[in-house]
């Protein structure tokens, strides 16, 4: 009986303007411009963060990949993992061809597979660095090398170009890769019992194992997942016997072990510690075989791992990543706002991370981070014209400090134009190119559609569901469902965390059906229209108060939005203004801001103290000072940084 | 006629409990625990701080003067400027035999001036990480190399012995070092026109001058004053002919060079820039040969150094350096609590300066700021039983934090038993040992008594000053003043800025007298009495609003005397303790607190909320919190860190 009723997604087209805005961005802005700079054509200023100072002025990205294929002579530039910039563009490009198909972009990228192919090792190994710079080092200090890593970005690409194109020699590339890996890894003699730095290549094999069905490649997943901190001294062994001193990147050796999620095995790691992305690339690649294999105990790790996450060391835009040393997690309820790290590609793995868990279970949580992410702490990362970008997204800054403060030198106020370390943009890009697959999830009979993004998708050849919309902004979600098949099915439907109340119609009707850990259950039988309205008040919300950094704050929310002040419409210093939990507000659509893109707008009654002269005695006896009333003008935080340049806070004070 | 009343200070014994305390202290616990630590047979932990990671458990300060001395063989080891531990300690034990004669001590101390003596180059030079392991480099590298520093401090301490024990030896040896140095630098040909990278050496040769009236040390002070920063290229041009990358400290080739106050001439450096020891030690050499030579340009550059740190850059506690990356200072207003690095040294130099510019004007101001450094910021340093030391004083700590989050993990909340870097615990034992010349500061026919520290003076033969009192606990200051000469003179006493109110009588009879510049000046020509009532009510305190970090926070003080919380007295989270302006509170003295040393204790009414439950979601709109009405217990900030390891805050939350 069940299989009979199992449904497939066949197609999502997404209609959303709020998103199809992104989504032409990235076809007409990011890739070209993001190609232009891995070959060096483009004529930017490659930013110095603070992990990446003093480095020059270009990519090199695609020249080390013609150099591995002979096509140019030359060193190898860049980091080790240079080649990934190149690998996340492809894939970022090949989920556009789904809904904007492209030749001429496409001639470039089947060349690119091509180049790919030729830099490739006869044994499938391929990571410029090593091919070209290092050949006698490779698989030999893995602490630092990114290969896995770096391969299983390629494999990753490679699997989303097949599946969008149908380009054979795209998939071949990646199980070539996999298996170079396959028989270099394991517990056999003359195999390294070991795993790379940086978790990637398990959520890669996953993918390859998804696609090709081929049972080796999500057995070697799990094992580099079991195999990971099993011996602590792994990395410290090869690094011994690779030469102590003979960094590849200088100053990783001397981060804990816990920054590689190496210091013991997963299995008896209680925390979300260590290096931020890596730990949630970590969470994707341990979702997937979970997923896969039913293994209880990386089951177990995915939910501990989930809630440390979620409910301690989270920030309210989604951001995660506490501190810049080490781009790391730090301790539960430690969210400092102006000294935090919240990397984009952090909040990218997240959502990944969320997407996976929501194949094994139907809960909301997952679909509310997944939303948070979307619309806050990932989104955030690129500018609304689509050439700059965040690595690093506070939730307090201040140009001065940023300027004054060594503490806070890592944090920008304004987007980048590009960084030496690129990780972040193309993660961004192939995040938003591949949204209509972050839409639904189907398990058996039952459809999630878990993002109120419209779209119009089809279930096999006669389930249809159109979803319309003009959210975020607006919160009634129209529904029309087209069965044609008229075998029952069911239709989870999440209501958001954020929406105390709404108001659900079917077919005109309004019913009133449970929330079940975050989702209304419809079976639907026949065409259907589906009214949700979502609760679109502006709230203002509190931390738990075991966060020391948000004590005595309130930030402002709206659906899934989260607000922020700038100082453009705010005049400085940010920190004088207050505001109270029932505060008035008022919210407005304001279509001519960022460049006619449009955004919600909130105001919200405050009071503002009267600044202080310069100059005059730091301490004296406390005595009431003056203030004013006035009003704030809050937009969204992802959309901050795209005008004026200056301070910038999403939690304000509480009078 | 004026000479005929000049007064000269001849003896100042000091009878206040508190202090004597702690003077006795340094005599019985201090000196001889560091000497033990210096010669390598104390049992201690030397505390790796940030600044000092993986260093070993040895100091081989004396061991390096003796090898240097050709009376061991060996390498140098530690910090080139090692020799200053024990030039500091020599130091504080030459004042320490004015108030504790001490012949077993002074036996190892005519010793060490024969070892340093017989360790100091023919030519004057003395430092023995250059003497032994790198002679080829003397002078080569004073970016670095800390040469002028290191000779700077055994002057200041050879001048010391030599007026507290008449050591001829100890002097000439301090003239030897500075003929060594005027030989070698100035703007002749084949002299080095240049500096040392830390400042030190211009307040040394001052006190030479003023100890022997060569006017050359003082010319040489001079020149290094004005020669800094005019070139700015000085420490680079020096790097590269001694090798670029041959660093005797890594990483400090890494700093800017207002680091080092070099980035300009100090003319035209508007803001008390860089390391924040560096700064006050250069302001306090300024103002000795401002004070000496009349020079404009460095008393302009004395006012305005102090008037930035002291109106925009020091905490309220008197501490300054608002970070830990350079020890240094920020920007005007930016006194973070929970990252600074308020360095013990940087507070005691503090305290130097307003010493020195007391001398050049009679402005309240300063005594009040030397007052806030001795009873707070610079006291903190040391444990109430003389063995454990802070180089960092925060103003909040938390001991998760300092363990979870590297951006704090410069803050301990446990003083160390030693640093590898071991600035500043005999720099603080020498300010204790000579408190005695921090009371009066005399010009012409006025004495200046600033400090409220019981003492006996003696002026010339026939003046006698004694001042009771049971400060700072207690608020009346009783002077006894016998002149036998009956030549008048005129009395100022200093009225602190936080004593709003206070009652002042003259041989019983209450007299209204104007406050000048912080001071009440009284004719004296007999013997008279002088009762000083100041305003001891505990007094909450606000910071200037355009302190961002102190925003909707209050501190409390009582006299000079600024209160902590701890969490041994109040439970954690201390930040979920709110306080009002206008909170009810009680002062008492407990004498049975901190093995009866006894410390005046407030309690404050203070409201607290319940701590949510751990795992519950960390966001949600906001509601009122359950608050509980509590009182809350407060110890003198100096004396925090002495009971059970836990959070501590000096800025309470406004409610």
């Amino acid at each position: 009986m069940e299989t009979a009723e199992k449904i497939e997604l066949k197609e999502v087209y997404i209609t959303s303007d709020f998103w199809n805005n992104y989504r032409e961005l990235v076809v007409k802005e990011v890739l070209p411009y993001q190609w232009q700079v891995m070959n060096d054509t483009a004529n930017v200023a490659i930013s110095a963060d603070p992990q990446n100072n003093g480095r020059d002025k270009n990519s090199h990205a695609v020249a080390n990949l013609k150099i591995a294929a002979g096509e140019m002579t030359g060193h190898h530039y860049g980091f080790p993992f240079q080649d990934t910039d190149v690998y996340k563009w492809l894939e970022a490009a090949a989920y556009s061809f789904s809904y904007h198909p492209n030749p001429d972009l496409q001639k470039i990228t089947d060349n690119l597979i091509e180049l790919i192919a030729s830099a490739q090792d006869d044994d499938g190994y391929l990571s410029t660095y090593f091919q070209i710079d290092a050949p006698e080092r490779k698989f030999k200090r893995l602490q630092q090398s990114h290969e896995l890593y770096t391969m299983g970005h390629y494999i990753e690409a490679g699997v989303a170009y097949y599946q969008s194109t149908g380009n054979e020699l795209s998939l071949e590339i990646a199980t070539r890769m996999a298996d170079c890996i396959d028989s270099n890894f394991g517990n056999d003699e003359n195999k390294i019992s070991g795993y790379d730095g940086h978790p990637e290549i398990e959520l890669a094999l996953s993918r390859l194992y998804e696609q090709t069905g081929q049972k080796k490649y999500l057995a070697l997943a799990k094992y580099f997942l079991k195999e990971r901190g099993k011996d602590p001294e792994f990395f410290d062994e090869q690094d011994r016997v690779d030469g102590w001193d003979n960094d590849i990147l200088p100053g990783m050796r001397d981060l804990p072990r816990s920054y590689y999620q190496a210091a013991e095995p997963i299995s008896e790691q209680k925390t979300a510690d260590g290096h931020a992305v890596r730990v949630v690339y970590l969470c994707t690649g341990m979702a997937y075989v979970a997923r896969f294999t039913g293994d209880e105990e990386l089951l177990a790790a995915c939910h501990r791992f989930w809630k440390d996450i979620v409910r301690r060391r989270m920030y309210i835009t989604g951001n995660i990543g506490s501190t810049t040393i080490g781009e790391a997690f730090t301790y539960d309820y430690d969210l400092p706002n102006d000294t935090m790290y919240g990397e984009t590609c952090a909040s990218v793995g997240m959502a990944f991370f969320a997407r996976q868990m929501l194949k094994i279970e139907p809960k909301g949580e997952y679909g509310d981070v997944l939303e948070k992410e979307l619309f806050n702490g990932a989104l955030s990362g690129m500018s609304l014209d689509g050439k700059h970008f965040f690595y690093v997204n506070p939730l307090e800054a201040d140009p001065i400090a940023s300027r004054g403060n060594p503490g806070k030198s890592h944090v920008l106020t304004h987007r980048a134009d590009w960084f030496g370390c690129a990780c972040c943009p193309a993660n961004l890009a192939r995040l938003i190119t591949s949204l209509d697959q972050y839409l639904y999830t189907i398990e058996g009979n039952v459809i999630l559609s878990h993002q109120f993004v419209s779209n119009e998708a089809t279930f096999g050849d006669e389930v249809k569901i159109a979803q319309t919309n003009n959210f975020p902004w607006d919160g009634n979600i129209h529904y029309e469902i087209k069965d044609e098949r008229h075998i029952p099915f069911t239709l989870g439907i999440r209501i958001p965390s954020w929406s105390t109340n709404f108001d659900f119609r079917e077919n005109g009707r309004k019913v009133r059906h449970p929330v079940v850990d975050g989702f209304i259950y419809i079976e639907i039988s026949d065409s259907t229209t589906i009214d949700l309205d979502l609760d679109m008040e502006v709230k203002v919300m509190k931390a738990s108060n075991r966060v020391a950094s948000d004590f005595g704050k309130l930030a402002i929310q709206r659906g899934p939005i989260v607000y922020a002040a700038e100082e453009v419409d705010n005049s400085a210093p940010l920190w004088l203004y207050k505001v109270t939990p029932n505060a008035e507000t008022t919210y407005k659509f304001n279509d001519s801001l960022f460049n006619g893109n449009g955004v919600g707008i909130i105001q919200i009654a405050a009071t503002k103290e009267t600044l202080e002269k310069d100059g005059t005695p730091l301490y004296r006896e406390a005595t009431t000072q003056e203030e004013n009333s006035v009003d704030m003008r809050l937009i969204p935080y992802y959309a901050w940084a795209n005008r004026e340049n200056g301070q910038m806070r999403v939690w304000l004070n509480e009078k």
